[in-house]
């Protein structure tokens, strides 16, 4: 029927992921070639061919001694790095011993949904055969919620490792021209990418045959317990994206109130104590946090895809080619984004600072048209003709033309996000200049027109993602919406390439400050760094549409395996979950809202404190104690990532234990439908309030050369603005799709067990 | 079978209705007797008698001219009055012609439901009876609209005039202590409250006998028709709050952001040119708004809980007492409040300005205990013990004890929402404290500690009301949610009266400040107005909550009317309107942010432009152009209100029209889930940012004065976080309830058009 066969999935799914990794590697190479002394005074490994190029540097006119730079910026990149990664692996022990207490957790409610039997049973969905016992359930799901943990960590680590590493070298090639500054910047990012999309793809592939073994030709058993991928990614991605924000938002306002605004010193200034933690966090926070996001929703949008499948006719019919569709889509979205990076790279580069963001948002229209045909290619050599789906207990008859609609709706809602997103978000056009202009009456207007602005960019988007659903539901039931959702993500590769090409530049900025390179580097990288903060919200607004899409399709994957008949809003348990699950994003904010507050008031205290007590700060002839701000930060994400982590994981098990299915499906529908617009209002605002700022102080237009320069009154309402942005844009909010769609993974991880066992308080009532 | 038959209601509800008003009649006596000399001099008609008491003024010492302070407060009294008039006429004359305008397009689209028909059809609920023709529906459904609207517009307008009146009365009272002005506020609060409570009851009552005439024992259209009254009532609440409010915020926002942040002159400085337009705003806002806001809500809950009623057994089996149990319960509503307004103005008199919140907390507690005695009484004397309810085509039985448990239910989650609303917004709990003392490190600390408070507030209220709803729901279905939130309603009297205590004292703080009393009286008018901020707030959550339970009731009413069979989540129609009207809440709060932000821009435009050009104006030598300003807000406000406005009354046309009755559920349902968050947060938000404000004002701890005084950097801090709550409580927050409710009455009046023509755009695809 289909042209491409088992054999052919079988090739194609770990070539295209191996071939990801092998690009990944080799831009990975090309950055090392910029060579950067060893922190102890020696040149870089990578870069000792390249010694004494730095001859050539374009901005040598003023006198600078190079050696002295160069040796400065390796020593702070050292730092970074090691403080990064010592936050890190400090994180990931606290993380190790939550994995696995909740592996225990998995294993003994998914055991004891059949009481720990170790006879087969009969099928959830065709009871008159045998499938694997829910004890094999409970061990798969154990063990593939580990394997979705680890590589989540991976993920981050990984990601802010090749972050740490390009940080300084996007900044020693800035002193070369903007050009060679983006494509290192650029380069890293797609790096880390391609590592992790094909990462994602490779252990999925692998973890499906090795279950495979042992479930035969019980596909419904071996997707439902793959589901534990999905959740043990987004649960680790949820601690990062927590952890990670608190993080490097206590940093980031700590030395912004303090060094921006009171001590009027610029940012990354090197005499600013915090300066280093808040460097830190953009490595911890935005890259790994970031990661381990796109990561999880990568994970989920696949098994819950995966799931629907194995219940539908290519997994009763055990067709392997069609069955691995969504990872087919996945591979080939590797081949396209790979095509559209080298466009970046090697056929369209950027010349000049006005290229940066068109050149960036080309990317994600080339990509978005390239994986369109792709997909087309996709649906059509691997699908048969027609098929039939599982559509909550009816069967529905599916063309397959039908799936390519669903994968390309998705896609093209993902655009029409990013676009948005970046309308709202870019000082190129009127609502963030709009936003500026509110500062000439002080911080209180640019805070009420922020809010408004954040308000306002949830319109089209939710307009977006609803025809996506609507079209995508009605064409393919819940498949159709996982679909969807895969198909937002398969130009993940080149989506987090452009967005932790931000990041990085930002880093490159601070590096360049505080390693005293000439003034015209510095406005390089905040050339690269203003477009970064415009991608970055482009990625929040990727990672958000594509957690909705996401977590319905599990909730319909949750409802199906939990055999809860119809979620009607008229039922009061429903609308009670409903209610309180739309409450679910307003309390989690309020608890990151917090530890963040709470955390920069201790911030801000360290430093003026540093600054008062020790002599000679202010002039630069003493050293600030770095090390404190990097345990203040460090103690209090840790600390405080606690509590919102609980309220996401617990939540779904109270509610469906206590309170039964039906509760528990009105809770996720509620948090997903309140959470979406709080994380895009969120994203949205915070990342007007930066640009804003950014615009004021670049002074390119008549009206921001008004408002400016650094240090006026409109210039310092703008500056508050930017600082009540930094948690909302960078912690709270994306922090929210990971509430909505681990919410969802983890019902669908322990329906068996709501299904056996769930409601006890109805029970007894 | 019920002690109290069709006689007893008949007699029992006009009387109650007419005894509050004689009681409000007599509120307004008492305080028409403090003497105001007339505008041009001489005393006003009411206080002839007790012309020259001003001898015995206890803040007699300083040498203060009083004939001329007395003067300047009629004078400004006059001032404000005419402000306020002026601009709710040329806001009527606007809303006449919507009025018309939309009267017409109900009588069309329910006209049409059955081609303007004129003979009999078979009834909805029972098609073997023949019931009067959609054209009868059409007609009496336009003047039931235009009743309500009438109503509402005379609630805000008598609340206006109530509140002008007593404004300077509580100023020149406070002269003789905190006790004396409280009365008179207070006192005044209830006028307008039993005002409004008894003449709603009243004219809801007189339609109903009336519509009778002509449709007699069809009661199904009688009441389905009367949910207009309803509508009526909602629509122009909205208008009234969002033009109220950007009115009301505009002139605020515009004048402390000059006034107090640029210039350093106190609040209500007569120098201060918006002042005047301030002092307007709080009237038209806070009272009329609030006032045509909440006979809304009142309006339509009774209508929820009579349509449902009626197609109930009460109904079928025409049985008049059980069907007027709503209307009982208001009516013995009002007895109840009477009762607590007298412990309040004679029993337990407040002394010292301590006395103050608690004695208004103690008013919630008396009435909410009085009051669940009243519902047992009416419950068990007018209900049959048992009798069927309409629950979506299903009968259910129902014991009486269950409304009493219903309307319970709604009256002590009203309680619980006002005691929390209390703790987070009163400074005398940690929470305001907390945000007064993150101003420490700043405003933008400031505000994400506010927006922190606001989030979590949200937290209780959401329990409780899903608790009543759950309660309420399996007792008595929809029926049950009507009731309860005719239950939290019960006592609006006395909600309005602590409501309405609020901007009064607010303007007779202003009159104070700007006629040249004594400091001293100026601390009493504070003490007073930091009280009503709080019951300000808890106002807002008790409409907030009400909203929450009429919308549902309203959206069950449709559901039922309409014919959906189910409204389950997992249908793609369902699922893509429940995540648009998630967003609606969004799209028309960027709406009014951005209206006030823009017109209080425009405020501050002119506020400057007249310091620097009027010359001798800061030194108090040159009078302001109030003209102005209150010319800017007039405009701005009528202007802006259109916009939010058409965004809430076309959406659920537009969706039911294109997109059918399912979908329009699901946006129904998506705009209260979400709504109600939102309303909940930004009120709160807002009202801790105030109180955190007075709190370092008043520097009643050592915390406090650590951070103040008046004019520091916190104090300064804390003031543009006041500025950023302002929008946010008084117009996006207050207006967001009217939109989720109102979408749901508009959905019910026009479910029968929806359910002949809706959805034409599935239709034709």
């Amino acid at each position: 029927m289909a042209v491409i066969g088992t054999v052919g999935a079988e090739v194609l799914i770990p070539l295209a992921a191996v071939i990801g990794i092998a690009f990944a590697v080799f831009q990975w190479y090309v950055v090392a070639k910029v060579p950067v002394p060893s922190h102890d005074g020696e040149d870089g490994g990578g870069g000792a061919a390249q010694k004494g190029r730095s001859g050539h540097d374009e901005s040598a006119e003023d006198g600078v001694d190079y050696r002295q730079v160069e040796a400065r910026c390796a020593e702070i990149q050292h730092a970074i790095s090691i403080g990064a990664t010592s936050f890190l692996f400090t994180e990931y022990r606290y993380l190790a011993v939550f994995m696995a207490g909740f592996a225990v957790v998995i294993f003994m409610f998914l055991g004891s949904a059949q009481r720990f039997s170790t006879r087969p049973e009969p099928c959830t969905y065709d009871p008159a055969r045998m499938c694997r016992p829910a004890l094999a359930n409970a061990t798969f799901s154990m063990i593939a919620f580990l394997l979705g943990a680890l590589t989540s960590v991976m993920s981050g680590y990984l990601g802010m490792r090749v972050a740490t590493f390009a940080n300084a070298r996007t900044a020693l090639e800035a002193r070369r021209g903007v050009r060679r500054a983006f494509v290192v910047a650029f380069r890293s990012g797609a790096a880390m990418g391609f590592l992790l999309a094909s990462s994602a793809l490779f252990v999925l592939y692998v973890a499906i045959n090795l279950f495979g073994v042992y479930y035969g030709d019980d596909w419904g058993g071996l997707y439902e317990s793959i589901t534990g991928y999905g959740l043990g990614g987004s649960s680790m991605a949820l601690f990062g994206r927590v952890g990670g924000g608190i993080y490097t938002k206590a940093a980031d306002v700590g030395a912004d109130l303090v060094g921006k605004v009171e001590r009027n010193i610029p940012e990354d200034d090197p005499r600013n104590p915090a300066v280093i933690a808040d460097n830190v966090g953009d490595n911890v926070g935005d890259i790994a946090g970031m990661g381990s996001d796109l990561f999880g929703s990568y994970a989920e949008s696949s098994c819950a895809a995966l799931f629907v499948a194995s219940i539908s006719s290519f997994g009763t019919e055990h067709n392997f080619a069609a069955m691995m569709y969504p990872l087919l889509i996945s591979a080939m979205g590797i081949v396209v984004c790979l095509a559209t990076t080298v466009v970046a790279t090697d056929v369209a580069e950027v010349k000049t600072v006005e290229e940066i963001g068109p050149a960036l948002k080309r990317q994600i229209l080339i990509s978005t048209v390239l994986m369109t045909v792709g997909i087309a290619i996709v649906s059509f050599l691997v699908l048969p003709h027609s098929f039939t789906l599982f559509d909550f207990g009816r069967r529905k008859l599916v063309k397959n033309w039908y799936l390519f609609i669903c994968v390309s709706a998705g896609l093209w809602a993902g655009l029409v996000i990013g676009y948005v997103t970046e309308y709202f978000t870019s000082n190129a056009y009127r609502p963030v200049q709009a936003v500026a202009n509110s500062c000439r009456t002080g911080a209180a207007t640019n805070v009420i027109f922020g809010l408004a602005v954040g308000y306002k960019s949830v319109i089209v988007p939710i307009f977006a993602i609803a025809t996506a659903i609507y079209a995508s539901f009605r064409l393919a039931a819940m498949y159709g919406i996982a679909l969807a959702a895969l198909g937002m993500l398969s130009t993940i590769a080149t989506g987090l390439s452009i967005d932790a090409y931000g990041p990085i530049s930002d880093n490159a900025g601070g590096i360049a400050e505080m390693s005293g390179m000439p003034h015209v580097v510095r406005e390089r990288t905040d050339a690269l760094d203003a477009a970064g903060n415009t991608t970055a919200a482009i990625g929040k607004g990727f990672a958000i549409g594509s957690a909705a899409l996401v977590s319905l399709a599990l909730f319909g994957a949750y409802v199906s395996r939990a055999g809860v008949a119809a979620v009607d809003v008229l039922s009061p348990r429903v609308f009670a979950g409903l209610l309180v699950g739309a409450m679910l994003p307003y309390w989690f904010s309020a608890m990151t809202m917090r530890s963040v507050g709470s955390a920069a008031l201790a911030m801000v205290e360290e430093v003026r404190r540093q600054f008062d007590s020790i002599p000679g700060l202010m002039e630069g002839t003493a050293k600030p104690d770095y090390a404190t701000c990097v345990k203040i930060s460090t103690d209090a994400s840790l600390k405080k990532m606690l509590a919102p982590g609980a309220l996401v994981m617990l939540s779904p098990l109270v509610a469906g234990t206590l309170f039964g299915t039906e509760t528990l499906a009105g809770l996720l529908a509620g948090a997903l439908v309140s959470g979406v617009q709080v994380a895009i209002s969120a994203s949205n605002s915070g990342g007007a309030w930066d640009n804003a700022k950014k615009y004021i102080e670049a002074g390119a237009s008549a009206e921001a050369r008004a408002l400016g320069p650094k240090g006026s009154d409109a210039h310092k309402a703008a500056v508050i603005g930017d600082t009540i942005g930094d948690p909302l844009k960078d912690t709270s909010g994306p922090s929210l799709n990971i509430l909505i769609k681990l919410m969802a993974v983890e019902a669908l991880v322990f329906a068996p067990f709501f299904a056996a066992h769930g409601g006890l308080i109805f029970k007894h009532l």
